[in-house]
């Protein structure tokens, strides 16, 4: 249910410079496509693979209103990438990033964007559930600001497409990782347990390490993204993740395997209130619809990750090397 | 289902300048509630019932901090009251009023408030329905700004009662009419339809007619929201309306009837792409938690009203006569 190509389309990739627009730029490049970055100038050691770039804040009206003009395909990766942020001050994150979305928004309307594709949170928007997989038409009761914030951009564009008929289409990602993604920031529990326990560091967890999540390779997540930004049926809403769930506990173990190290020094901080106990997405929609199943393995996803943290596979991952 | 009374109980409205607002603070005042009241000051040529006021606009953070210190009760009506505005501007709807409850559920939280009751929006935030009536239960796809903007805040407001054991209520009310409702503000059809048949001009409609809605006598309401004040159980969300659904042609002709007129000269305006066909709400969890259900006649209700646009009442309506 997918048809034509991203090759040659003038693609507008806001928030380019981050873990997961990084990883889209390198796939959409390789898919012949003609590649615009919007964002911070990226700080992995290595030039973007971008014809062109605007290096500005997504609250800078004129910049992005420039940037927007004559692309194809608009992916929006902005608006809140570290939930923590996003807690600590829920009106900053609603001045910057919601309205930051909703100029989007009323930008690609009027600027006559093709295809505008969302990436929402799978991990957060749900809130808690009893039960699992989650689907798509699970009720949405977030408990955290972010989550909360990633609904309204939803509705917005829900309301874009309903009123409109804009041709967009939501993806719920559930928890990627992978390479480019920074340690140290909150977030990304692969690749901080991979470098502290490289650079032989104790591991920091948040409760007692029960927490199950959905983990998604930042490769197989940017697939769907690209097929997402072609597919012509008749949903808007997906699901994206592996559809498996794994403990904060299982993910250390499975580091230590792929390590080759063992032993692990666990402190365990207090569990957030912004956490719910377990998430994992029910990806049959994307399946059906777009032919998409998530194609890495979880080893191999996490020996990939600690190639790139090493820099082994010489893509200026950070410059950590193991513990004597 | 309901404990407890409001006597001697110190409550702000927010937004008690206004149609709502004006009705809860003199019911209030009746039951031997301490109001202080918040927004601009009412222009409906008589006092409010308030003990107290603060002549403030939403945004005046400082002058919020200060009404909310000491309070008991906060009832929150302020935020959007004309859906029009919403629809011309989104992210100035969304910086102001959006933001104004952020703060505000914020300072209930620290400053130890010790129930929040928010009236929502039932006509707008479930969007288009294949079912009627529609229950709490259903999905929530506004296609409006000012819905969205109203479920926003039902979501941090959950996110509150989730995390914090926050004490709220949310009213999502169907279409309130009756006195002290302003007509010209391009809401309000009962208000407006009087105004316009008494003062001989012609009816202006959205669309053909045919559009549903659910009325609620403001007194209703009102009553709804001082039980809910009270009310112990465990759910935080209700419906209020009449359970009724009516076309915009049905109230058009009822209110003929009331007045005592006929041959209305109607012009149909385009209809308007925020509204969805129909919406009746199903009111069988307030009908057993609050043990409420309307009582105001739809007829009586008319009249009433009438008789407030015509100045009867003694309360102050518009200085509307019939046309010779």
């Amino acid at each position: 249910m997918t048809s034509g190509t991203l090759a040659g389309q003038r693609c507008l990739v806001l928030g380019a410079g981050g873990f997961i627009g990084f990883n889209l730029c390198r796939a959409l490049a390789a898919a012949g496509a003609r590649v615009h970055g919007f964002g911070r100038t990226p700080k992995f050691g290595e030039p973007p693979t971008t014809e062109t770039w605007t290096n500005a804040e997504f609250g800078d009206h004129l910049a992005l209103r420039r940037a927007v003009e004559g692309m194809e395909v608009v992916f929006h990766l902005l608006g809140g990438s570290i939930p923590g942020e996003a807690e600590r001050d829920p009106v900053g994150d609603l001045r910057t990033n919601a309205v930051g979305s909703l100029e989007l928004l009323s930008l690609c309307q009027s600027m006559g964007v093709h295809r505008l594709v969302f990436v929402s949170s799978g991990g957060t928007i749900y809130g808690p559930t009893a039960v699992s997989p989650i689907s798509e038409d699970h009720p949405t009761n977030p408990i955290s600001v972010y989550g909360i914030h990633k609904l309204l951009i939803e509705k917005h564009l829900g309301m874009h497409i309903h009123r409109d008929s804009m041709q967009a289409m939501v993806l719920r990602a559930a928890n990627p990782y992978g390479p480019y993604q920074r340690p140290g920031r909150g977030q990304g529990l692969v690749v901080n347990l991979i470098t502290r326990r490289l650079a032989g560091q104790p591991v920091e967890i948040w409760g007692d390490g029960s927490t199950v999540r959905d983990y998604l390779h930042v490769d197989d997540l940017v697939r769907a993204m690209l097929a997402a930004a072609v597919y012509e049926g008749p949903y808007r809403l997906m699901n994206v993740g592996s559809g498996i769930g794994r403990s904060i506990n299982e993910v250390v173990a499975a580091v230590d395997q792929v390590l080759g190290l063992s032993g692990a020094e666990v402190r365990h901080l207090p569990g957030r209130a912004a956490d719910v106990p377990s998430n994992v997405l029910d990806v049959s929609r994307i399946r059906t619809e777009l032919g998409w199943s998530a194609q890495i393995g979880w080893l191999n996803g996490l020996r990939h990750t600690a190639d790139w943290v090493l820099g082994k596979s010489g893509s200026g991952g950070p410059a950590v090397r193991p513990a004597p």
